[in-house]
């Protein structure tokens, strides 16, 4: 399986950048990276000044087994920093990224998703597009999803199969829903068909990957309205059963939140929904949590369950702003997604902006604590989101033992005379030379893209490149 | 002179898009434009089928004298769409686009903008960094800008040489600032040197393009408590004498505000500071407009002065929500401006989105009739801009009679097997090939960036174009 090919011991050589805390952005100008056949790093070396004799004779000098490593080298304006975690993301919705008009969450279902996630009976259809999106996704430097696939059990496999060849490490749902909110051509037939397809894809995406090293299952209701209470039930139950993880979604929009109510008239409340019927999990992820009330708040912490922020989502289609501030203030686990097609742009990059637009908006609304640095959106992009899925020991940044899960950055620099032919293909970010490390980050944070991650790597492996990434050269003793 | 160099008739053939008017776009899938040797549009057909042999039998037989006229073709999925206009731009704070850390608008000026500006006393520096900057504008489909300078009145001719040369059409203003706000190292020494400077570079543009058909100068007081009284008086008098545009900023930020009432302990409000200077004219451009009040409203309406929405500033560093919906249904004429380096963009296609963003915002806070819709936030990039800029017979749009100020958009095809490749050479947009034309439109507005524009003209002038611009093809009747 190309994922489980075999690679060479490496060593990344260049300034590397990644989360410290959640407000501290660590800067490694100098920084050695060595990772091993397995992709596991094994060891940070902050103070490498660069050069590749200087690193032949260090690596002799202080580690015998790296000296037939290969070398990948930053070259001009660039860092490493981690693989970014997208938390929360319907794959079979990206044909309709940027399609929301006017609508609001249960009009735009019913209006553009639906209708699209249905299409996905045709297996055609949805390899086409799931290799698209994992190319899409990757390209942007995401080196985790936790995907909400259909409701079919053929592509929902697809799109695992997919996931494991191309080495994007992923959590892959069914989607599950029984309810009538979701119209007859789109729903599952009954509680005992929710849970037999449920349980054959969790079961097929194990046959693929039996130690989900990269593809795992994960039991997905689609939201308290899309299910029956004894579907919901049946789910936590399954998801018990099989030591799974769950996704899915809380307090998006307030029509969505009354809607829950009328339908449980009995709960207490949304999140009760959930943990009323087995859902609330230290292995649950909750997408949006726009708008939970303190109780809500309490139960979600309790349970240990995992917040994901959709930040473009839920100002294209006008949820709300989710007080993150507040959140991390109690203690939740919070990462990051792009929630396509909600949302409107399949990158994490562009939703650590919209984090940081979303908590200016609270602030100019609220207070002045609610603004996100750049440093704490960063964070939910990349630990934080490990956390959010489960994988903090494993990535999110780069400390021994860590497996490499890591992104190249390139940036563009400014010629002398100001590159008057207007051609720009080092991508969008302009660096004129006098600009600090930090502010190089920054840079490439607010006006950085796709051009400017110029490789990728799950693992160790090498999962994406472009044109400008110029590989690994000789090794550390040739 | 280059901008001014001979052109030959074109017809540009494939599918239009222009607004019709605020609520509505028009799109001709069928188009073909005729433009002459002076960039005047001069037919524009909407149900004309692509093919070269077509147009060749449609020209003979409509239009004698288009038989020799070249000819442009889009091929795939794309469209022409008018220039955009960036009515609010500050070109020599492009280095710091992204910078702005934790500040808000009075110690972001003093952290990262003075000390730039004021090494533009640096010609070398000025044309590395105003080269560089009118080639990411163009490169982002902005034909016409509205620019901010620095106090120097030798680097500010040089932009409007630049933009000259480079045929962007561009409002060039030296900054006037010489109150003590500003620091001793970056000001202006007196009101006569204030006046002396801004007449000296009115002059100079005026002398290098003397009908103003691509570069007009702007006389450009900073802001209120930028300006001493007696400055602001002589810039109304000098703007007024020469017969010359006015750009400034107002109520951008609560702080401002206070500052301007202490300052201006006798005027009734900001916008009254500049009425009583002379400086609330037709030709004035405001920018930002966040807090106004009623009465600011009603004597900017009177005045016939222009809004600046500067979207993407006015949320990075935490000023506002300009009310946009109210100030059109008010009958404000209202444009986009990207204010860098306030905002982090140099895209008024951003800036497009970003201004949907703050009327979401706003709709989450107040009601929903605040949002903004696509086509709205289009009109306001192109006709709106136009009429910010007094260019409204010029440009904005496609009719016969206007010029031909232009971009050639192309979007990305998605293969039938889904670009297992993982490139994506036609940058960030994925066409299916389902889509209405209304969709393509939107998809390119909500995940487009400068990828997509592939070929830009202004006065019928091509101005930028990248390796995807196949070029003009043979003539009509070859």
């Amino acid at each position: 399986m190309a994922a489980s090919a075999p690679i060479s011991k490496m060593i990344y050589v260049g300034p590397f950048v990644h989360s410290r805390s959640l407000t501290e952005l660590e800067i490694g100008e100098n920084g050695a990276i060595g990772v091993d056949e397995n992709g596991i790093i094994r060891f940070v070396e902050r103070d490498f000044h660069e050069g590749f004799e200087k690193l032949m004779a260090y690596v002799e000098e202080n580690k015998d087994e790296w000296v037939h490593a290969k070398v990948v080298k930053i070259e001009g304006n660039g860092f490493f920093f981690p693989g970014f975690i997208d938390t929360h993301v319907h794959a079979p919705q990206h044909p309709n990224t940027g399609l929301f008009g006017k609508t609001t969450l249960l009009d735009w279902l019913k209006k553009y998703t639906f209708p699209m996630e249905s299409s996905f009976s045709s297996l055609p259809r949805a390899h086409r597009v799931y290799q698209n999106f994992v190319s899409r996704t990757l390209s942007h430097g995401t080196t985790t999803c936790s995907y909400f696939a259909t409701i079919h059990v053929p592509a929902t496999n697809a799109l695992a199969d997919i996931c494991l060849k191309r080495g994007q490490r992923a959590f892959v749902g069914r989607v599950c829903m029984n309810s009538d909110l979701s119209p007859e051509y789109y729903r599952d037939e009954s509680v005992e068909s929710s849970v037999r397809d449920s349980k054959a894809s969790i079961d097929y995406i194990r046959s693929i990957d039996p130690n989900g090293e990269i593809v795992k299952p994960i039991v997905t209701p689609r939201f308290s309205p899309s299910c029956t209470p004894d579907c919901l039930s049946a789910m936590g139950k399954l998801a018990q059963e099989t030591d799974t993880h769950i996704q899915t979604h809380i307090s998006e929009n307030k029509g969505e939140i009354a809607l829950v109510q009328e339908l449980f008239p009995s709960s207490k409340s949304y999140a009760d929904v959930y943990d009323t019927h087995g859902l609330l999990t230290p292995k649950t992820i909750l997408a949006h949590a726009v708008h939970l009330s303190p109780q809500e708040r309490k139960i979600i912490l309790a349970r240990k369950s995992k917040i994901s922020h959709c930040p473009a989502s839920n100002t294209a289609i006008t949820s709300g702003c989710a007080p993150i501030r507040e959140l991390l203030n109690e203690g939740h686990t919070i990462g990051l997604g792009t929630d396509i097609s909600g949302g409107f742009h399949p990158s994490i990059l562009e939703n650590v902006r919209q984090a940081i637009w979303v908590s200016r908006h609270l602030a100019i609304t609220t207070n002045d604590s609610a603004k996100l640095s750049t440093e704490e959106a960063l964070y939910l992009a990349t630990r934080g989101g490990a956390a959010v899925v489960g994988l903090e020991e494993k990535v999110g940044g780069f400390e021994v033992g860590k497996e490499w899960d890591a992104q190249m950055i390139q940036l563009g620099e400014v010629k002398q005379e100001g590159n008057e032919d207007g051609i720009f293909e080092e991508g969008p970010v302009d660096v004129f030379g006098w600009e600090s490390w930090a502010e190089r980050v920054e840079k490439w944070v607010y006006s950085g893209d796709d051009r400017n991650t110029v490789a990728v790597w799950v693992r160790g492996r090498l999962v994406h490149n472009t044109s400008r990434y110029t590989g690994a050269e000789g090794t550390a003793a040739p």
